[in-house]
């Protein structure tokens, strides 16, 4: 007996990554798609590269996004959703209707159709960043905060201070986040600065010390990776103090990452180094399309565990091979479903029911392979969907 | 309904990567087992070796090339294509007596087969290069040449000129290849010399200068990498100003091929760089076995293309998985098909058979993983085979 | 008619890779799990990182060990095996037992159940190592003892020196292994030290003097990668003397192994090197999860060979993923079965059982996609399952 998606439709899903976003209104056709889709260029990025964005360039690039299969796949979900034919136009006009007669009101009914409960966002992205008290009013679902620690270091190093300042208001900074409840982790995006190949001897607040000063003097020399190095560590240090997990970005993201550096297994000799062992971090975007080393860390390495969010939607039918190949090596009760939704909530919808499905399709893959017991699906696809991001973030 | 490889067989193919060549005649079992596999060895690497070419070797040789999934799949379409037995021996005496009645007869209808209509070809390979014109004549298809700027840096090189005249030597010729319409477009295998991290600032001419004068005193010290780094800069400009497509090989090649350095992601520092943003960038062989990478390229970048070349054929089964990895993150509208084909065109020909059938199969499975409506596979599969190539180099 | 394991059931399995182990009596389910899974961390390596070993801890890492995929499929198969209910619980009392009656009758029947004739041990592993003739004697079936280099390196390293007695001890140590016929091949973990980007420069003696003097003299500088360079390529050199494979470690291991320096990619600038082109060389678990870089290195270099040991068993249902992804380049002639097994004689016996089943998925799935004659399939199966590594070790 093949798993049917359905079977899991009860379990409800915890999505353990994304952005917040505000209503932004009813929404035209090309609006929507530069939002909502993945890739594909804007209008800056020609423009910077001296093309003229004309009508044709314009029409190139919504094409493109349009393109994907990840996007038709969407467009195909929200149809089915609202009865009306797959097309864009046909979806936008029933999506803009709904929101006029209530934003909440339409979000709650589009979660619940895909039984998605919780929204774990890391507030650093969109910049500036919004608030969470009005984000959290608005979404009519339990949203649980991330602090990233990038827009405080810009913040940091904008101010006219020296390290003795820089080092007290960081660490108050973060220490206060996670100390008050108002957020539940924290988060590094520095796989988009100076890469992952981090030594845990950047721990020592000399590298501190040493990499500020040689910024202040303008010295270069590789200071800022020093600095940034010095800095996960410290967030690492405070994740462990205050028992939160700590995300940090492997892998795909846009066009800046930084692709050569960005593969989780720079982060080896960092997470294994005894200082750092006992800290809950989480691999996310379980560093597609290098999921195999985060699978494997997630097995060495008894607190690590991997997020499949932005291959889950962004990378369409890859969802499925995704978690049947970190499910490889990561043992399941260390997998955790996210999405990387941002700025309108139909992309966490679409990935939640894409990411439901294609579970279902990768715990039957693994049942026909002799693999599993049938009877032992539905624990752990609770425990990718939820159950797994509830007890690391201790969310009951 | 699942999809049958017949429903495309009315789309033409065009091979967007593969070398011109001559009409070989008739071929014993060796030869063209020598010719028309992939890997395996050869005499002078063994003899370079150390190791005498005895019988014993060169039957260890010939058994490995014959051993590969590739080849066994060529002898059994080619064996279904004569309507005799499946066997190295029974296809070559079929092949050889249709030579002798008139080799472009033979390829006419061997290409017409596979409804193969067009061959876009890097003449740099093989060396030394054969003549546009004598290949174009003898194929009864369209040949659309593409110009390897390696064999003109060889050339440059071994001429006693400084920077001045080498750089007008080097811009002139490739400004000609590409404003006489005798090439299409540009290519480079630099991931066989010094790899793909080159920096966007090596487009200074600056650069050129200094390594070439560094070469002539016999410094080293780096200089050829810089100087290569330099030229596939100018050569990316003049693609932009040309409005012609740039080839660079990335991934697998052959045992030449400089493996640590030929991942795509090292090409994101210069392709995402403004001033090449332009560019329409063609990932040859879509970085196989890195394909993450080039389809995570050729989605965020709107100007990258993948090439599933090499990869098909010579991967064997793989074909279908490759374009089923590709298409999690590629616009369909950016992927290629290609061959690598060399040597005899029985390569170009079970490529493009592999290739329609493992397309169908994956868009077989993406449509059964309900990512794609079944009405939207057959402007894609037309596009991959030949569609997108034909507006990418403006064939028509 | 698809392809069924039990029609591979009486094709013997040789296990190219493994580690010796001696009868450890009856096992407790805590000691068990600590023995025969992968990964999930131990109590060592959480108070070397701070961590108090409470019971929560203990309980967790149990946890974990046993959540794998790969440790829920042996409960399964040694469950069926001796007809009890599927629990770890169940299988042990009848296992406890079974060793009880007898040790060597107990895994003579298990082997036979899988048809295990053979194992190709590394007796570098564990430490302190095993003997030979005391593991021979108690194992009812074939063992070809593999010397693992690194042992010996400690050893010489600790000994009071120079470079003229440590080159001559090291020479002839690893000579005598090779000609008494006491070991059938050499290995290395380099992989696990200071990586596979070695130099094949690193083969004059020159850098062996110079290294060890450095390490002598306590001044580091990479002198310790120096001379595990060197002392890799002399023990290539002894292995084409002795006409032996080496096994060189590449992917995955433990959470010592050196993640970004493990990939097969490393090695190809040593292992095209003229002078280590005869050598046969043993790429071991094929590198996984970069197992796609191992197989095109079988394909383009004619004396490699790829051993899918550790991913299977280890990476549980990825064993037919990556005998159909190895077999996609690697001619299935130089593809070897082995486990990686250790410690306790039912890892090797799961192996087997998953190895031959997921060998029967991975051709039945080649073979439906048109790349190979059914009546091919059985000689590929005996060749990979032992017939490849009995011609490789010359066993008959």
């Amino acid at each position: 007996m093949p798993i049917d998606p359905q079977e899991f439709a009860d379990l409800p899903a915890v999505d353990v990554h994304c952005h917040p976003f505000l209503n932004r209104g009813a929404l035209d056709a090309e609006t929507f798609t530069n939002v909502a889709s993945f890739g594909g260029g804007s209008q800056a990025y020609m423009e910077q590269g001296g093309v003229a964005f004309t009508d044709d360039i314009r029409h190139e690039l919504q094409g493109l996004k349009r393109d994907t299969l990840y996007f038709r796949r969407m467009v195909r979900d929200l149809a089915a959703y609202f009865g009306v034919a797959p097309t864009l136009d046909a979806v936008l006009e029933a999506r803009n209707a709904a929101v006029a007669e209530g934003y909440s009101d339409y979000v709650r009914d589009l979660y619940a159709d895909a039984n998605l409960t919780t929204l774990v966002m890391d507030f650093g992205y969109p910049v500036p960043n919004l608030d969470v008290a009005q984000v959290s009013a608005e979404l009519p679902v339990e949203v649980v905060p991330v602090y990233r620690i990038e827009p405080l270091i810009v913040e940091l190093l904008r101010a006219d201070i020296g390290w003795d300042e820089f080092e007290r208001r960081y660490i108050d900074t973060l220490a206060d986040a996670l100390a008050s409840g108002a957020f539940r982790g924290l988060k590094t995006v520095i796989a988009y600065r100076t890469g992952l190949d981090i030594s845990p001897l950047s721990r020592t607040r000399d590298q501190g010390y040493q990499a500020l000063d040689a910024i202040r003097r303008g010295l270069g020399g590789g200071s800022m990776k020093k600095l940034r190095d010095h800095l996960v560590c410290r967030a690492l240090e405070l994740s462990m103090e205050y028992d939160r997990p700590m995300q940090i970005h492997t892998g795909m993201g846009d066009f800046e990452v930084n692709l050569p550096l960005c593969r989780p297994s720079f982060l080896m000799d960092l997470l294994r180094f005894p200082t750092f062992r006992a800290c809950r971090v989480i691999l996310v975007h379980t560093g597609y399309p290098y999921h195999g080393e985060a699978a494997y860390m997630a097995n060495v390495l008894p607190r690590v565990y991997c997020d499949i969010s932005e291959g889950t939607p962004f990378a369409g039918h890859a969802a499925r091979r995704i978690i049947s190949e970190v499910l490889e090596m990561a043992p399941p009760s260390k997998v955790l479903y996210g999405s990387d939704g941002f700025g309108v909530p139909e992309i966490n919808y679409t990935s939640a029911k894409l990411g439901r499905e294609a579970l279902a399709g990768a715990l039957d893959d693994i049942v026909a392979a002799g693999m599993l017991d049938r009877a032992d699906v539905r624990a752990i696809a609770g425990g990718i969907l939820g159950a797994n991001a509830r007890r690391i973030y201790r969310l009951d």
